[in-house]
């Protein structure tokens, strides 16, 4: 069990340098919002993440969500949080004006989601999976629909859910079997869902399920599928909840290793005839509706990696601070931290979670960037850089987060391993974030597939170019020639793997394959190792003029430095991977394994 | 939930070419034991293994063990598979004749327990604790001593158990504070021990606990701590368990993320007065005498790493051969083996399991050349070969047992995180390798402290000249060109490594620390890709001969050219660190974590 304490130097640092959100503000004509006010909607959040979620964040995991008469019953205090959350207005915070929203930049719900999925990932999932709704129907619904479905979405009275997976369609959505009828003015679905999170639950008068389905004579395969709303309450006509239950239940929870708080359902619909189903947009563009829905929620479960992994840290940075473990010569005990080993697995964590921070609001940013840039073209270059760090964001992050929980638990010792202490929980609830969404396997063929080889590499050589420019303004300064240096080896690396796989992977899907997953990590890496560049001139800068936090800065260079040392020459070994492609990799007959 | 196939292809070859198993029973003087009867006793683990231990395996999580007024409740079943253990014979596999024993290699039975911690690893750890226990008893223990305890230990009519961690007392032995006050012909024991495996059951008649413990005038620091035989039941005059309880009891069990049905015991001795305990050896040498059982265990656990990665990799395996998830062109659908991201999971499980077997079983056979080789300068020789790859074995297998275990889950996408599928099982299970009997940085700093600075580098030369001799072979044959530049490359860096450290990391704990967990893992790399490389040149040599299992040998060229195109390069990302050194890393102050 451990509390949480919201990073708020390292936040606003990041939103005053690596996002510079002032000027995003300007640009996207938000004349009021700057990093004053960021900074003091963070320090709002922050609060009611420390004192209301993360106290729940041990007793969710302990006693997580079971199923009743009614349907899944959440955890305990889990509504009364909820409902303090939508009461704070939080819900809203970047959704459209025009349906009651704050209309926020969305990098400015980045950091604050940041908030939730730090002190309670479990909680995190229901507003992060409304949000994601939300976004589908603001960019596919009708007018008629919005209206009636957006307010009470995005004000948190109704919360919304993803409906994808079936048990032969996970990551072939091609294959999904439910149906969707025509009848009168609504469609009418049976099938079953798995893996629905917070499919259910009490927290909310209603919830509105959207539902990928087949309509009777829908082509085969991804292009015949559609996307309907299916609310688990009719409404009347003046748009509010009924007691009228739709034809939809949650039939059974899964048993997981980790968000035990967080209910993962299997929804059954039309059971009793059909469940009433609305239909989003035209037929058969369900998928791509979807991935709306779904880009945006890659984004936000790299930025999970980020949260659980600062959550781990900081259990372990306190235990390693009161943790006596060793005498000194003279008889005196000292604390762990004073261990070279223990040092080194906090600064990873530290230099990990810092890295990631970073990256993660400037994708995000980049997503506002690419609806507020001053002309079209900027806004493709933005747009397309989105499309770019998605699948870098997803797959890093969550991977990273893997290993930075890992070691979390590590620094505990025995301790680790003994559930009471909380750091296992850490542990076990990352270990989702590297699978749903996409899995890694996914999110890199996406990197080297749709995002490189498509485009020719363009977009990867524009990310390339602007690396080059961080390299370039480390080498202007002394003290960070070897930064430079470091960078720019790191970076002709990366070069030389781009060429590899325009050269190499084009035609073979096994060598894309095979070195995928190793680019992935290495441009993640790299891209780490960019925003601490970037991180440590600033840093440098404001020292040199006495602005800023002078500890904070400090720590941010030595941090930058052991990024420079310690984690950016992983690339080196990816790097190696990739030039060894795939020859031995589907060399093997079947049976051999 | 998952079966278990004993990869019996694999450890006979490793048997025969590896090891050298005939080679070294001739040495031994074992006539009649040679590779045909490590093949046969290995098969008839093998049934145990998959008839009895594993099918426990999901049971023993799910039910893990419980607190009764007897004291601890193991596992349901466990009773009975335990007995049908003893009754086959396996306790006392490599135990002295003279007491019992069968006598045979130690590398038999290193063999033989990567059966027993593959098909059930909190059930096997009870005979390796006990065998732990033997070996320090064998080692230190007075004739009379080991008349009176080690034939029920060795025939599995007791087991036992390490007493070593107290609350203040995990990682830093030297703050024991557990008493031992001398009566008589024996001494009183009083004090409590946490996280003590298999501290108590209902399997046995008796357990036989080894306690460290201080006697009263003993000096401060691991100088003051003996060693106590502390039975669970005293013994009558005729050394028969009699139902008369020594003042030792457990007072409770952990609640652990993994091993459940392994209990990890609170031990309270003496709450009536003392627990009657006796002294091993001579006082204050309690430390060295359980470094014996420790040294011994240190490789064990490194086994289990390999086992439970083995398990893991199985379970994948067996999943992407049969889960449909894709469709052809036709309209036919495939199973995930086809893809390229699922087969290069597939291949580094297979890869890396094969290395570990290899080397696992490679090291615990220099445990037996260091007794039975020709002359004392090989005996020296091979003690050093121990010394020096018993924190590699530890570190190296354990560390890449968590990515394995987590490449078995990720295999198996969301049904991965369903703990029903029993694929995190695993994952949780292989947790507490890289804790218990000395974590990671402890290994690590084993190898690059005693065991590499302390003989001014001398045992790594001799490893890195061994490495060369396989280098200098691979390039001796066309086909190997590649592997042998690969070895050549990672070996170079391993020099540069060794030289690194004895430069500067021999006044400077800092640096030793920053850079030994790369140092263990790049020297497991390294280890593992020079096992692999052994391998390649008698798979090769057999294939042309037309000799052995032709499937197999193909399958193992492959494996071994992933290895080196895959696995091997990682060098180069532990390299790049290493030569970063630890500046950055001890730079932050503490309030700035």
């Amino acid at each position: 069990m451990s509390a949480y304490t919201h990073p708020h130097n390292d936040a606003d640092f990041v939103f005053e340098h690596i996002v510079e959100f002032n000027q995003l503000c300007q640009q996207a004509g938000l004349e009021d919002i700057n990093t004053e006010l960021s900074s003091a909607i963070l320090t709002e959040a922050a609060k009611l993440g420390t004192d209301v979620l993360a106290p729940l964040n041990w007793e969710g995991d302990q006693n997580g969500t079971s199923m009743t008469e009614k349907g899944v019953q959440e955890s305990p205090g889990f509504a009364e949080a909820y409902q303090q959350f939508v009461e704070s207005g939080w819900p809203s915070l970047t959704a459209a004006e025009a349906f009651g929203g704050q209309n926020l930049p969305h990098v400015m719900g980045t950091a604050v989601n940041e908030v939730w999925h730090t002190s309670n990932l479990a909680f995190a999932l229901c507003p992060m999976l409304t949000h994601g709704a939300i976004s589908s129907l603001t960019n596919h619904g009708s007018k008629e629909m919005q209206d009636t479905w957006l307010p009470n979405m995005i004000n948190g009275t109704w919360t919304g859910t993803m409906n994808l997976t079936e048990p032969s369609a996970g990551t072939d959505l091609a294959a999904v079997k439910t149906k969707a009828v025509p009848n009168g003015d609504h469609y009418l679905i049976s099938g079953q869902k798995i893996f629905i999170t917070w499919g259910d639950h009490q927290m909310t008068e209603n919830i509105v399920h959207l539902v990928l389905a087949r309509t009777p004579d829908a082509p085969a395969g991804v292009k015949g599928i559609s996307l309907f709303i299916v609310p688990k309450f009719m409404l009347d006509e003046a748009g509010n909840t009924t007691d009228k239950q739709n034809d939809v239940k949650c039939i059974s929870t899964e048993h997981k290793l980790g968000i035990h708080a967080s209910p993962t359902c299997t929804m059954s619909f039309g059971d009793n005839g059909g469940a009433v189903g609305y239909l989003v947009g035209e037929e058969n563009k369900g998928l791509s509706y979807m991935f709306t829905m779904m880009n945006h929620a890659r984004q936000d479960v790299g930025l999970q990696g980020l949260a659980i992994s600062e959550r781990s840290y900081q259990q372990a940075r306190d235990y390693a601070k009161e943790r006596v473990q060793g005498t000194n010569k003279d008889g005196s005990r000292f604390t762990i931290i004073n261990f070279p080993d223990v040092r080194r697995m906090l600064m990873l964590m530290k230099a990990g979670t810092e890295a990631m921070r970073a990256l993660s609001y400037y994708a995000s940013a980049e997503i506002d960037r690419s609806h507020f840039a001053a002309d079209d073209s900027a806004k493709v270059k933005h747009h397309n850089r989105v499309e770019l760090m998605t699948p870098i964001v997803k797959g890093w992050l969550t991977e990273f987060a893997q290993e930075l929980t890992y070691l979390g638990t590590q620094i505990h010792g025995g301790m680790g391993f003994v559930e009471e202490t909380g750091s296992a929980q850490h542990y076990r609830d990352a270990r989702i974030l590297t699978i749903y969404e996409g899995t890694t396997g996914i999110q890199a063929l996406d990197l080297v597939g749709r995002k490189t080889l498509v485009n020719g590499g363009e977009f990867l050589q524009d990310l390339l170019n602007d690396i080059a420019e961080t390299a370039e303004a480390l080498k202007a300064s002394d003290k960070f020639a070897s930064h430079a240096a470091k960078l720019s080896s790191a970076l002709d690396k990366a070069a030389q793997a781009r060429q590899w796989l325009l050269d190499n992977a084009k035609e073979d899907r096994s060598a894309a394959g095979a070195i995928s997953v190793n680019m992935m990590m290495m441009m993640g890496f790299l891209c780490g190792g960019w925003m601490m560049g970037k991180s440590a001139i600033k840093a440098d800068k404001l020292l040199a003029a006495g602005e800023g936090h002078e500890d904070f800065l400090k720590a941010k260079l030595i941090t930058c430095q052991f990024y420079f040392d310690h984690l950016l020459p992983r690339v080196d070994g990816y790097f190696a991977v990739i030039q060894n492609g795939g020859e031995s990799m589907m060399a093997m007959p079947e049976d051999s394994f």
